[in-house]
């Protein structure tokens, strides 16, 4: 499916980093395309601000108690652009006329339902929603394969397989090896199970190479991100587990591999910015400006890849092994992340604790089919209640 | 143009590391291809081993006076392969029905005519002869687009930057910023203009990564050969000089980059072994097996880059300033250096001499079209007239 024609872009999650990244390079191609939808959580300010940027015919924000503001923050801003509110409304626009491209950046699990629309609707969807895939990989994909949607993943590894696969007309899974995933290996690179006894939110949060928020931060810290991607990466290329490496390259230049049978192995590198692979997508087959100069690769001098190290950091194997077991495991593993992030952030859980966590809830919620958003939902919720009374009986004793 | 059908092949070079990577290759695919002729220099008795293990239709010798050895030594071994001899019978072959896919591995400018008539033939053209690209790029490329001939590089350079840049469909060049061709260094990496004066032939001949014939492994270490590929893929590519950048790296596993508009860089690594070069050309867009294991980038831990240094390796800047001359320049930098380095290897010259002896004779020889093939060759002999008394002149007074 290409989009030659002029593209309206819904963008879900605006007043994110992904989100104001997409409006970037969507407002540096005037003649290609424009942001047609505006969603964003819970900042109306934020929200109004951009509307008065970019003129989108929809702004919608998620929390339905901001809706007042909203219209009037747009009224006083003399915009003709529509007001709505709720979940609803943005997986509603995400799937009507009012757009054919949708960037979905919403983050977690509230990404879900938007995601799912758009796939179902068949839009050009570019996903930067990993809880989506993890969660609810074989129901995103089966839509999307039955409406024709074409999947462009925006996160960097995904993104970087994306470009090395298309090398190849057609086919893509026949010729591949193996898929290879980088990983910086955090803030903690190299620190022992007893050195990350000790770690403090603060020290999570400050990645070395991305700017990100403070979950996915600290995703990235405990190589559960990683291991988010790993299930994403099956769902997305249709590989298996066991032809996915994960391999720790601290600079963060190169994004992903991929292995061909032949010998070949095909990198994507870059210098960590989101504007790359949103403009990848929002430009493809085409490549368009995105305002990201090239990566020098004579002054950063060294690419380094080192072996993760699996036992300090349990998350990348859970993960793993919550993609093994299918049905409703990965949703589980998601849902026991999130809650356990949380305490951690909150102080109320050291850093070792966010795998301890996950493991007792992947323990506690039995097995289940993923055939129906219900039956994810509700798996969400059943690990939300495992791993709160895992964290109460645990730490709180 | 595709060749889902099966693919008869012309191994031109048959008995050279190129020829019987490309025939190892050929072997494992017996239901997709075969090699229906095989051509070499002067070697009877391992073009006819050649023959025994892949009984093609047609074996030709270069050198004239080997022809009666080639046909008893056929017949001796019961095949039906008929013999043939003389380059113009390797040109005759390349272009006629018994290939559709010629690979073009005669070193030297000797391979130039067997190239031009396969291109001018419309047959798949895996090119591994760089003079040919070198002296007569215009000539080629424009027989090439003529015919509809597919030339897919085989340097092992350039069939990176190939696979890379089919990463996009179609129009290449439009959003390419930047190619980036990787060079080991060669064997004299770090050396200074002092210690250059005294290397001999054995340490020249010695590279640390890619094990090649005695006249690359020379233009390896002068760096001439990354020249040579500059002037390569401003042809291939169809990319003007100021959008190549060489990058030294002295690893060569990263076999060289393409940056495109968005800041996306796309690499293609892997194991030094031609054959998955061949197996690319041989296979394209299918991805094929070739034999060539994985690289495991743990194993090797760590890709280095620097500047090339282009004071103590003047050849690099020869062989730009002859490709931004144009017209005849390059052929004669080819020739000129195809003389030096004999003198070189034959102890006539020092190292340093090989640069100058090329200065000297894109001096002496002057500008003009390199519109025809009489007119490249006349720019040839002339070169290679003006290296000698260069030589003579310089060394031997």
């Amino acid at each position: 499916m290409q989009h030659d024609h002029f593209q309206q872009v819904a963008v879900l999650g605006a007043t994110g980093s992904i989100g104001t990244s997409a409006l970037d390079v969507i407002a540096r191609h005037p003649q290609l395309m424009r942001a047609s939808v505006l969603a964003a959580g819970n900042n109306v300010d934020a929200l109004v601000a951009l509307c008065v940027a970019h003129r989108p015919d929809h702004a919608v924000i998620a929390n339905p108690a901001q809706y007042a503001n909203l219209r009037d923050g747009l009224a006083a801003a003399g915009l003709a652009t529509q007001a709505h509110a709720g979940d609803a409304a943005i997986a509603e626009l995400a799937a009507s006329d009012a757009c054919d491209t949708v960037v979905a950046a919403i983050v977690g699990a509230a990404g879900l339902a938007s995601t799912l629309a758009a796939a179902t609707a068949g839009k050009r969807l570019l996903l930067a929603n990993k809880e989506s895939l993890v969660m609810a990989g074989d129901l995103v994909m089966a839509a999307a394969r039955r409406a024709g949607c074409e999947i462009i993943p925006i996160d960097s590894e995904h993104n970087a397989i994306f470009q090395c696969l298309r090398s190849r007309d057609a086919s893509a899974a026949a010729g591949v090896r193996k898929i290879i995933l980088t990983a910086s290996g955090g803030p903690f690179r190299g620190w022992s199970p007893a050195q990350l006894a000790d770690v403090t939110p603060a020290q999570a949060v400050a990645h070395p190479k991305w700017s990100m928020g403070p979950k996915i931060s600290v995703d990235s810290a405990s190589l559960m991100n990683k291991g988010l991607e790993v299930i994403e990466a099956h769902h997305l290329f249709d590989i298996p587990g066991s032809q996915i490496d994960v391999v720790v390259h601290p600079q963060s230049l190169v994004h992903s591999l991929v292995e061909f049978v032949d010998g070949s192995m095909l990198a994507q590198l870059g210098l960590p910015d989101m504007r790359t692979s949103l403009a990848v997508g929002l430009g493809w087959p085409q490549r368009i400006e995105s305002g990201v100069s090239g990566l020098d690769l004579i002054q950063h001098g060294r690419l380094d890849f080192e072996a993760p190290d699996r036992s300090a950091f349990p998350c990348l194997d859970l993960a793993w092994r919550a993609m093994e077991r299918g049905g409703i495991a990965p949703a589980v593993l998601n849902a026991a992340n999130e809650v356990a992030v949380a305490a951690f952030l909150g102080g109320n859980i050291g850093f070792a604790g966010i795998p301890a966590v996950v493991e007792n809830a992947l323990a506690a919620v039995s097995d289940g089919q993923s055939d129906s958003i219900e039956a994810l939902l509700d798996a969400d919720l059943r690990a939300r209640q495992a791993a709160s009374s895992a964290i109460s009986c645990l730490y709180n004793d």
